[in-house]
C-alpha cells in the first residue's frame, strides 16, 4: 500500500488531467472502507469529481464509509441529478442513519430527491425514535413459505436475493406475512432438495419490536448469538431485520457513553478530536459547576470546625489526604457496581447482596489505610519532632476516622448508583467526581467529628 | 413462560420420580440459553441426572451457555464416560474457553478424555497467548476450489457443511490450503450454477494471524462489516476463523476492563457480585494504598503553609472546594482523552492537538468556575461579615486559583494518558482517582502560592 499522502496527490493529478479511465484503473485495487478516509481529505471540487466517475455502486458504497462532515460536504457540491442518484443507491439504515444526522430542512430537501419508492422506506424508517431498532434496522431481508420446498426456497433466492444486504437468515412466513420462524441459510444449503421447508423449522427463534431501544437490541444479540434477528410489528408481521455488525458500534456507542458519564461529563455525542469547542465547554462545565456548587458545603463544614484548626494546623495538613481516600473509595464502588448493572449482574431489588460485600470490602480496605496512614505518622515521629508530643493522638486520629470515610465512601458508591437506578435515571451519572464530592463534604465532617473525640483535653 | 422457580421444582420433582420421557418432554420448548441460568442453580446431583437423560447436542449446547461454576460442579459429578461424551461434543471454540478457565491439572486431565483428533485440536488451539486470535477461532470453515463450479461448490457445501459453525462465509482456497478470495454464501446463492467459482472473487478480503491480539480483531470486525474473518498461518494457508458474535462478547470485556481502570481499580476479571471478597480488596487495595501514598504529598505540601494557614483559617476552608475542581477536571479530561484513544481517534504524535484543545477548554471552563467562586464569596459577604474587610481579596485569591487549577486539572488529565501510551503502558490506568491525587497535590501549592502573593501585606 503506498503511503497515503502520495495516494491523494496522485488521485489529485489524475482528476486535474480529466482522465477517468486511469482513475478508475487507480482506485480499483483500494478497498472501500480504506479508501473513504482517504479522499474524505480531498477538496470538495475534486471529491465531486472522483463521485461523477465512479459506478453508482461504488460510490455508495464508499460514501457509507466516510465521516459526517465529508458526506455533508460531498452532497452540497453534487448536482441536484448525482446527489438523488447517489441517495437512492445508498442501503436503507445507512441513509437513515445519514438524514438522522441532518438539520430538518436539508434532510426533507433529501427526502424530496428519493424515488417514491426509496422515499416511503425512509420516512418510514424515520418515523420511529432515536436510539430505536426501526431506526436501525434493513428493509432488506429473505421471506420464504413453509410449503414450499428446499428447491423452491432456493430458486426464490436466487431470483430475489441479490440485493439483499444479508442473507445469512432466512425468514419463513405465513400467508398474511407473520413471522412463524427464523432458519440459518446454512439449513438450507445442506438440506436435500425435495424436504418441505417446515421440516427445517425449529421453533427457535425471537424477535424485536422497531420501538425497542438498541440497548435491548444489543441484550437479545448477546444472548442469542445470531448475526441478524427479525423486526415484526405488533401483530407479529415481518417488517425488517437487524444486522449484527450495527451492533458491534451500538455497544461500542453505549460503552463511550457510560465511561464518558462515569469521568464527570455529559456523553459528548461526537469525536473528542472535532467537536466543536464551544460545544466541548458546554458538555463539560454544566456537571463542573454542579460538582463546584456541592464542593462549596465543605467550606461552610470547615467554616465550623475554624477554632480547631487554629488550635491545631496540623489536623489541615492531613485533611485532604483523609477526605481523598474517601472518595478513591468511593468511585471505586460505584465504578464496580454502575458495569455491573449494565452487565445485569444482579436485580435492584438485590441491593442487599452488594452492601454486604461493601461492608466487607470497605471495612477491610479502611483497615488497611488507617494502618498505613498510622505507620506514616508513627514513622516520620521517630525521626522528627514534626507533629510534637501527642503525634500518637494524631496517627490515631487519621487512623480511626480513615476507616470510617472509606467505608463510608464505599458503601455510598456502591449505594448511590442502585439510588439512581430505582428513582429512574441513568445509573452511570453517579459518576466518580460526582461521589468524591459528595464523600469530601461528610468525609471532613467525619474527620473533624474524630478528632475533637481524640483529641479532646490535649491538643484541641 | 412459567416463574422461574416454579420450572426448577418441576424439574426437580420429575428427576425425583426417575421420570425422563416426561422430563424430556417438559424441556423441549425451552431454549437452551433460557435454560442454562436456571438448571445451573440445581443442585449438583439433579444437575448431573438431567445430563445424563438428554441427548449428546442438547447438554452440549446448554452446557456452553451455563456459568463457569456450574460447569466445572457439573465435570466433577458426571462419570469418566459422561464428561468425555460431553466435551467431545462442545464447539472447539467453547472448549478452548472452558478449558481455558481451569487449573492446568484439570485441563490436562479434560484434554486426556478427548478423542485423538479432538485432542488435536484442542491442543493446537490451546497453544496460543491468552487473549490472542487462536485462542478464539473455530476450525469449522467451508473451503472451495476456485476452478469449481458454482454448483460443485454448493453441492460440495450440502455434503460437507452440516457441522460447520458458521456457513456465512466460503472461503476459496488453492491446492496448497492458500486463502485466495472469501465470498459470502448468498453469492452462491444467487449466482448461475455453472459459474466457475473464479467469477464470484472480487479480491475484497482481509484475514488475521492466530498470535494477533483480540483488540485488533474487533477493531477489523468494525472496519469490515464481515460475520466472519479467516485466520491464515504464516504461509496464508487458512487454519481457522473467527466469527463476529465471539466480537460482541469481546467487546464488552474489553469496555469492562476500561471502565475498571478508569474507577481506580484493577480489572477484576469476574463478575463483581461473584468474585470472593479477598480477591476483590486485593484488587482494590493496591491501586488505593498507591493513591494515598501520592496523596501523603498534600500533608507535605501543606507543612509548608502552616504558617498562612494559622493567619488565616479561612484559607483552608476554601482549601477543598479548589482543589477537588482541579481533580474533576482532570477527570473529565483523562477519560475523554482515554476513549478517544481507544477508539483510534487521533495518532499519539498528534498530542499537540489535544493539548490545543485542552488549552482552549479548560481556560474557558477555569474563567466559569473562578467567576462562579467569586461571586460566592461576594454573596455571602454582602449578607454578612463571615470573610471579614477583605473579602474582595479573599475572592480574588479563590477565583484566580481556581482558573489555574483548572487549566492544569485539564492538561495533567489529558496529556498523562498520552504519556503512558508512548511509555507502552495502558492509558486507562491514568484513571480519575490517579489524575485528582496528582491535581491536588499541585493544585495546593497553585492555591497556597496564589494567596501569598495576593494576601501578602493584608491577611498575609
Amino acid at each position: 500500500m503506498p503511503p497515503q499522502n502520495s495516494v491523494k496527490t496522485d488521485i489529485a493529478a489524475l482528476i486535474d488531467r480529466h482522465d477517468l479511465t486511469a482513475l478508475k484503473k487507480y482506485l480499483e485495487p483500494w478497498l472501500p472502507m480504506d479508501l473513504a478516509p482517504l479522499i474524505a481529505d480531498l477538496p470538495v471540487e475534486e471529491l465531486a469529481a472522483l463521485f461523477r466517475c465512479g459506478s453508482r455502486e461504488l460510490d455508495a458504497t464508499i460514501f457509507t464509509y466516510m465521516p459526517l462532515e465529508a458526506q455533508k460536504k460531498l452532497l452540497k457540491v453534487l448536482t441536484q441529478e448525482q446527489a438523488a442518484a447517489l441517495l437512492n443507491a445508498l442501503p436503507p439504515d445507512d441513509r437513515t442513519a445519514f438524514l438522522n444526522e441532518l438539520p430538518l430542512d436539508v434532510a426533507m430537501q433529501m427526502l424530496g430527491m428519493l424515488t417514491p419508492d426509496e422515499r416511503q422506506v425512509a420516512q418510514s424508517l424515520l418515523a420511529y425514535p432515536d436510539h430505536s431498532v426501526g431506526r436501525m434496522m434493513t428493509l432488506d431481508y429473505v421471506a420464504v413459505r413453509p410449503e414450499w420446498t428446499v428447491r423452491e426456497a432456493l430458486d426464490y433466492i436466487r431470483e430475489h436475493g441479490y440485493d439483499r444486504e444479508t442473507l445469512n437468515m432466512v425468514y419463513v412466513v405465513d400467508e398474511g406475512g407473520h413471522l412463524i420462524d427464523d432458519v440459518r441459510v446454512r439449513r438450507f444449503l445442506v438440506s436435500p432438495l425435495d424436504r418441505p421447508v417446515r421440516g427445517l423449522l425449529d421453533g427457535n427463534f425471537t424477535w424485536l419490536s422497531p420501538t425497542d431501544d438498541r440497548e435491548k437490541a444489543l441484550g437479545l444479540f448477546r444472548k442469542f448469538d445470531r448475526v441478524a434477528l427479525p423486526v415484526v410489528d405488533e401483530n407479529k408481521k415481518i417488517i425488517g431485520i437487524l444486522t449484527v455488525d450495527d451492533m458491534l458500534d451500538v455497544a461500542e456507542e453505549e460503552a463511550t457513553e457510560d465511561i464518558q458519564k462515569l469521568g464527570g461529563t455529559e456523553a459528548l455525542d461526537e469525536p473528542y478530536i472535532t467537536i466543536a469547542l464551544h460545544r466541548m465547554v458546554k458538555k463539560r462545565a454544566s456537571w463542573l459547576v454542579v460538582l463546584f456548587l456541592g464542593e462549596m458545603f465543605t467550606a461552610t463544614a470547615m467554616g465550623h470546625f475554624d477554632v480547631e484548626i487554629q488550635k491545631a494546623a496540623v489536623l489541615a495538613n492531613f485533611m485532604p489526604l483523609v477526605i481523598s481516600s474517601g472518595g478513591n473509595s468511593g468511585s471505586q464502588a460505584s465504578t464496580l457496581v454502575i458495569r455491573a448493572m449494565a452487565l445485569g449482574e444482579f436485580r435492584l431489588n438485590e441491593w442487599w447482596r452488594v452492601m454486604r460485600r461493601e461492608l466487607g470490602v470497605g471495612t477491610a480496605l479502611g483497615v488497611i489505610l488507617g494502618a498505613v496512614g498510622f505507620l506514616r505518622i508513627a514513622l516520620w515521629s521517630a525521626f522528627s519532632d514534626v507533629y510534637g508530643p501527642h503525634w500518637a493522638l494524631i496517627g490515631a486520629t487519621v487512623g480511626v476516622s480513615l476507616v470510617g470515610i472509606v467505608l463510608w465512601g464505599s458503601l455510598m458508591g456502591s449505594m448511590l448508583p442502585l439510588l439512581i437506578k430505582k428513582c429512574g435515571f441513568d445509573p452511570a451519572t453517579s459518576s466518580a467526581p460526582f461521589i468524591a464530592t459528595l464523600v469530601d463534604v461528610t468525609g471532613l465532617i467525619i474527620y473533624f467529628s474524630v478528632a475533637v473525640l481524640i483529641l479532646r483535653g490535649t491538643l484541641l
